[in-house]
């Protein structure tokens, strides 16, 4: 099984030529996407969505991930070996993340041409290295096959919880779909800190919560603050838009304060 | 086969981990994308794309569908098993319209934890229980393993149209991605009342039109009312924005007025 | 292996009526979307995709295309066989150019009822006459069952690029989702002519630069020219908005003349 994701969008044939090069190498490959629309060459996002993802799909599963500001420069094409799976895509960090919550065994260069397309572009290794390398390992090839096995990889810089007293201090990791304001505030900081009703600070507002277990614990439009289904705290409005009326953004500090 | 209907979108991995909660426990499924893009928590929309596509779809395809603003709270998670196949979800009326066209033979509650993800979020469902259940069913698992039947479910109200005198009295049940009017006035409706020119009348507008077969029917940006693919009454423009330009939405009367 | 191109765009259920027919004839077809964000009836966008996918999937797969702003009148559905493939789609030209590069062997017209869904609606011939003809294929029926062979068929006018003493004059053939400017400027145009560094009029503006390999080989939002990954000439800005900052739009005019 194989996994993509990328910040394509699904308006352009980019997406589909990665598959097409795939079921060609591998016409029983079972494709599925995590995601297109990874704001454009925005690295943290790309990882933040594998690594939310990965942990539901099978072992063995080889991610490919493209989200590929530096494509064509020194940048290295890496394939990522973990104890569950594999990770496939540019050294820049956006595998990492994922990566390293299945624990990385070894890491190898994508350098063997006969594992390649024949003709290679500088603008899209997402087709013409990358889909390749995801097919040959979907279809057995070994790992020591693609490239040299390297030492060392870049690492993003993914932001930790600070604890402060009776504070812990986070910052926003994503505004989802339906608005909702997602923190790297994990569910473990919560409980170890016993926080039931909270004072939580964002730039533009604060808020004096207690935990829910579900968004329509509140009425339409009323705040809640929840552990969301990947284990991070999140706030938002019952059926509304949290981000948009507190006028929060990726980045933004929240100070949760246990009262 | 198993069919996912959603208002999550396609910007974040909330899809993708179903399609891997799917294919951890059922690796052969095949897995078809009906929308990830009702409008978020209108349960009536859900219904309606699910309606409209389950009739094309084989015998014991199995249509998961997750518009679920009561995510968490007392609100049931169902399995109805019809003449043709199977409907998983909330029980909030969204699998009723599809399932009822298929004629229902039992429902079910899903409570058995043994066909659930061990750890079950109170925020994703989707994920954590219809989706197993999706799954299960798909490879073969009795209806009856997954709880008690149930007597009674959650209908919801759609509209039906109504005759008074030389008149049909409907609504507008969606408008497309081609800004396409569909109504609920059917096919039925125009054929048992012999209707051929007829005179819309519309919230802001009122137009006198003959059925056609084809939008291209009319010249360029004019007006053509016709028999839609569900078999609906609709009003387009030909190459057009109907609903922009006529001013519509979802819920607007239509009075159709033999002439 | 069928891929699917149209401008249905994702948010009815109008693709997953096509996969739905198209598995109830052929349940073990492999599916893959090229896009469903094709302008709407922008047929000359529609033929520009296909081409640039078709040439990664791999031979005997069937590309269904369905851009087709004059369904339901006398315009044909066609069915194209190559050396290497076939395309089904409305006799308007979108099938051609992808078909063209593969080498047109045989046309038909599809008239045969018995590979059509039993009902054929007048608007909706996507699910109803191309989507069964696509799966009928797929599963191995010969093309010469689907209706008489034809001599000619719709061609659409694309434009080709002009030499004129030390300038090649072509046009903007299409604005990707990461805003790069895609000319029908060739890779051959450039070769042939020892282009390396150039001046490129465009409507608004007038750029001077040296043919790169990758975007970033320029600063961030500085100008790049390169060969795309479809063999193409682009402008773009590296990580920035090309389209947007010159204002360039579809069929905008470039002139390219060697400095």
């Amino acid at each position: 099984m194989i996994t993509l994701t990328s910040d394509f969008g699904l308006k352009d044939p980019y997406v589909a030529e990665m598959k097409g090069t795939i079921l060609t190498i591998n016409p029983k490959a079972t494709i599925v996407d995590v995601t297109h629309e990874v704001e454009k060459f925005n690295v943290r996002m790309g990882a933040f969505m594998l690594a939310s993802a990965a942990p539901y799909f099978p072992e063995g599963t080889v991610h490919l991930v493209v989200v590929d500001p530096t494509v064509g420069t020194q940048r290295r094409a890496i394939l990522i070996q973990t104890a569950k799976g594999f990770f496939v895509g540019p050294d820049n960090g956006v595998l990492m993340l994922a990566a390293q919550n299945q624990g990385i065994k070894h890491i190898y260069e994508l350098t063997n041409p006969a594992l390649m397309l024949p003709k290679t572009s500088s603008t899209f290794h997402g087709r013409d290295i990358f889909a390749p390398a995801a097919a040959h390992l979907d279809k057995g090839v070994a790992p020591t096959e693609f490239g040299a096995e390297l030492k060392d990889s870049v690492k993003h810089d993914f932001a930790q919880t600070k604890k402060r007293k009776r504070a812990l201090i986070g910052e926003v990791l994503h505004i989802d779909g339906f608005d909702n304001i997602i923190t790297n505030i994990t569910e473990k900081d919560i409980l170890q800190n016993h926080a039931k009703t909270v004072s939580i600070k964002l730039p533009r507002i604060s808020l004096k919560l207690s935990f829910s277990k579900a968004y329509a614990e509140a009425k339409t439009n009323d705040p809640v603050a929840l552990i969301g289904s990947h284990g991070f705290m999140e706030i938002a409005l019952n059926q509304g838009n949290a981000a948009k009326k507190f006028r929060v953004k990726v980045g933004d500090k929240v100070v949760v304060t246990i009262v």
